[in-house]
């Protein structure tokens, strides 16, 4: 048990210095790590001790592995407010000097489910917009999303579009201006077609992000659920009291 | 391969269900779930499968498991407001019927770092305040957090005024109104230490939430680290456009 508990005490210590160097920019972006012999040397350890640091700080998002090459310090995660209502993402992302881009996997017209009807205040069945699309940062994929839009608010709804700013379509295409979102913020686990989308591990932790939009006259416009890859997420909250 | 993915692709259909029966009320909170030898049959699945899905609903908190006497469903998680200034931590969870407590685990005086000097535009080794606690929720543990408050605003902090707000504290016994606060929420892994503090197994993924606060002059009075346990936290964002 105290053994355990040493090793455990261990790798959080190795852990923590290749963060802080990280941060100091002593390891900079991009650039090979020591190998593992070569950090078992440095910090006394064993080589058990240094592989359990180093996977944890690949899921943490800040080093990442080329299989035969060795391990790399990953660039920054990718900030995005959780607060600003005047830039798009895609400006934030922009701000950063990184790339954004958006692709559409499918845009299908479904019946509404029991929950769907009862958020828009629609009959169960009655047509609604389902649109699948991911966001990529630098081509890497940042989140994966699933959105529905009614039918009777925004009908015909264009996947060319959808390329865009879904908001700033909806106000020139729909004249509707979403004016309120709630937004539910929680720790998952990806399971095998998230897996897939976003390019990690099944298993790996993720943050899911369900929106409700609502536009001026307070009826529901869209509902979504997206999963952003939690190695490469890093969210800001501004508030004045 | 075909049958690795088949596999993946069946718990979690199982898990998607069994969230669904949750989430419908068909199960309740705190009642015990069918056993796996039950699941198996309901499912037409291995044991492996349902194992898998019962292990994923843990970590994301839908279900806990008490040794030798199966596995129950969890009370909702607890929600937080990362936009609401009005309602403190224990009103928004009191709201929810729920019991709130903080506790506190050391306050002490320590020099300023490099980064924490920076922060509160003061010299390394200047006095600050380091104060640990930790929140709990229903008497289990919710968040772990450590904040620093430099002594040159904040002097003599008292710690039986810590264990409720100290942002109200702050407000009555120093006068100092926090008027802006920044935060940043990533995603970790639970270290040896966050481990112990929310009793959760090493490795499970948290949030993790730093903050910046300001007063109506823009001094720096708080930094602080919170760690939440994934498995319990629900944050929610509310935005008018």
């Amino acid at each position: 048990m105290e053994e355990v508990n040493k090793e455990a005490a261990l790798h959080s210590i190795v852990k923590e210095s290749i963060i802080n160097m990280i941060k100091s920019g002593e390891y900079q972006s991009n650039t090979k790590l020591p190998t593992e012999a070569e950090f078992c040397k440095t910090f006394g350890v064993s080589r058990t001790t240094i592989r359990t640091a180093l996977q944890q700080l690949t899921i943490e998002g800040y080093v990442y592995r080329i299989q035969g090459k060795g391990t790399f310090v990953a660039e920054n995660k990718v900030k995005q407010s959780l607060t600003s209502t005047v830039e798009q993402f895609s400006e934030q992302i922009m701000m950063q000097g990184k790339n954004p881009s958006i692709k559409v996997l499918q845009l299908k017209v479904i019946e509404a489910t029991d929950f769907l009807a009862k958020q828009f205040k629609q009959n169960l069945g009655d047509p609604v917009n389902c649109l699948e699309r991911m966001r990529y940062v630098n081509d890497a994929p940042l989140q994966y999303e699933i959105s529905y839009l009614p039918w009777y608010k925004v009908p015909g709804l264009d996947s060319a579009a959808c390329e865009k700013s879904l908001y700033k379509m909806l106000e020139t295409k729909y004249n509707i201006k979403i004016s309120k979102t709630v937004e539910h913020l929680e720790l998952i686990l990806a399971d095998d077609t998230i897996s897939k989308k976003l390019e990690i591990a099944p298993g790996s932790p993720c943050f899911l992000l369900e929106t409700f939009a609502f536009s001026e006259d307070e009826a529901a416009i869209e509902y979504s659920k997206t999963i952003y890859r939690g190695d490469r997420a890093h969210f800001i909250i501004e508030r004045n009291y």
